[in-house]
């Protein structure tokens, strides 16, 4: 079994890793939780044994196999190769070494075949790209997407607990009557939805998160053949992202078809009720392993059969950060170790 | 000068009405509210004078000139063609009459000319088709639109008094820890999106709502060559509604010229500063008369300079109905009754 690191710990997604750890997603023998040296001596109850968060330096990371890194871009920029030289493998949850030639980007559904032993940095998706990929791939390797048109609807969790302590903030100050705090977002969040507050590119006019998406998309489903292009919104929601989606497939398809290749994909769920009106929507999705997908129709008037709408919702802690990462854990954690993992939490 | 009925004057949308009328958007010489019986009785102060709200019946409208109806599609089938037998120009913010042929559906800064003197029935345009033909309008004058694709981003006070009251009391309610109520959604709306609840075609997938915006538009912009297809979402905003927006043009564009298009237009204003990472948002829009364009861009990778992305918001209780029925009004004075507005207002 593998001596594991959660950096981050005490974070948005690091505490849905630690949750995930708790409720027996993924084997470990000897667990360190790193954060901040502000948050080292908090105390976390996982397997109803008890951890103290260490604050990170150079040495953590002598002694274990494994790290999880779920922290900002800057952090992972330091501490992954000092993690990788302690002869750590490392699965990271920023965006700072996903593009990176010869660095595998996994969503380990689609392309956990992208992993080898050489492999000492695993880059873990975007949460938008982690969500959308999932309802693209099966889609996609039965008929070739040519276009895609995405508007997103994402969730205060997306910029951490911050985010979503502001927007409920926010909230508890709209009712009782007080100025509305705005220190994470710069405006109100509260009945309001606003650009993705990343940097904008001068000369295109994208941002970083819808430059991300696009980028990451094409490498996860390892075609540069996509013509894609995102808007990326954000909307006070607390922890599921949005996404509806325009797609051109090379060929003819139909409704039925796409619901039966996204039913039968692991992870992704159809619902789909015309009659009673229920679709997708992050409460449905929050605290869910899979993503759900539905609004599915054939552009009104198309008369090639190949441009179809959808709507997806994925828990953006889950599948788009904490989970994805403990799966692709646990899939090196097979290959590497010839653990069993089924055996071992069983 | 004209004698002026608001049906529905309780609503979310003749309050609107009242307000303009009271800000002197409007002239009138004797001024009547309609509501239903429940709302009978209730004391509007408009002008310094107090008015008495009265219940709608088939002899309300003898002795007026004008109806503005602010009420639901139902009782806008029943009174509208009561109020026109009884001599009464009606301006219809409801669904019921806007796709018939010979009734003109107007959005005045782009159409006041499909109004002649025989027109009884004068439809205002759903809150979207509102908001996203003022800025669709001037690009498609300069360049023929070929193709779009929206998604929405609509608030609650598209579903009325009710919907903006039900979204306020479910953050009461979550802050003090209550069950949230609800009644008129049938779900929980606060931190949360869903698909537009209006009724889905079953055999299309589209529901009524995004229907309405793709026919509507058309007949304003007075073309069937636009493939366009909508997606409509509600987000838990209060009033302004955003409309993320993907354009075809027939022939090349650019930025500078859209940015220009758009500002030049009255009742358009562009907020673009990618610098600074201000774009349109709902509480910038709210309680304004404009409409607000901005992520202006070429979408990435396009060698034809035909596609662009732009974001809207506008105000849905103004430009998305109240405001504009309120100018369809001005300009019927001024062409039918041949009052100079400004000459009375001032």
């Amino acid at each position: 079994m593998t001596n594991l690191i959660v950096v981050g710990a005490t974070g948005a997604v690091g505490k849905q890793v630690i949750g995930l750890l708790d409720y027996n997603y993924a084997p470990f023998k000897n667990l360190r939780l790193l954060a901040s040296k502000r948050s080292a001596g908090k105390s976390i109850i996982i397997k109803h044994k008890e951890y103290f968060v260490e604050a990170i330096n150079e040495n953590s990371f002598f002694g274990f196999d494994f790290a999880i890194f779920c922290v900002d871009t800057d952090i992972s920029k330091k501490y992954v190769p000092i993690a990788v030289k302690s002869g750590c493998r490392v699965i990271d949850n920023s965006s700072a070494f996903r593009m990176m030639p010869g660095i595998p980007l996994i969503v380990p559904e689609i392309n956990f075949n992208t992993f080898s032993e050489n492999n000492y940095i695993i880059a873990n998706p975007n949460c938008c790209t982690a969500i959308l990929t999932m309802a693209l791939y099966p889609l996609h390797i039965n008929n070739k997407i040519k276009e895609i048109q995405i508007s997103t609807y994402q969730s205060a969790s997306g910029a951490g607990e911050k985010g979503m302590k502001e927007l409920i903030k926010q909230s508890y100050d709209y009712i009782n009557g007080n100025t509305l705090e705005t220190e994470v977002f710069g405006r109100q969040y509260l009945w309001n939805v606003f650009s993705h507050n990343s940097a904008i590119d001068l000369v295109n006019g994208y941002n970083g998160e819808e430059i991300k998406i696009m980028e990451e998309t094409k490498k996860i489903l390892n075609t540069n053949l996509i013509d894609i292009s995102v808007t990326c919104v954000r909307v006070p929601v607390l922890r599921s992202h949005s996404l509806s989606v325009s797609l051109t497939f090379t060929n003819e398809n139909n409704t039925n078809n796409i619901r039966e290749l996204l039913n039968s994909f692991p992870g992704v769920q159809v619902v789909d009720d015309r009659l009673r009106n229920v679709f997708p929507e992050p409460i449905l999705s929050n605290h869910s392993d899979n993503i759900f997908v539905g609004r599915i129709r054939n552009r009104l008037g198309d008369k090639t059969n190949t441009k179809f709408e959808l709507f997806i919702c994925g828990d953006q802690l889950l599948k788009g950060a904490a989970l994805n990462a403990i799966q692709i854990y646990n899939e090196i954690c097979k290959k590497i170790l010839l653990i069993n993992k089924e055996e071992i939490v069983a």
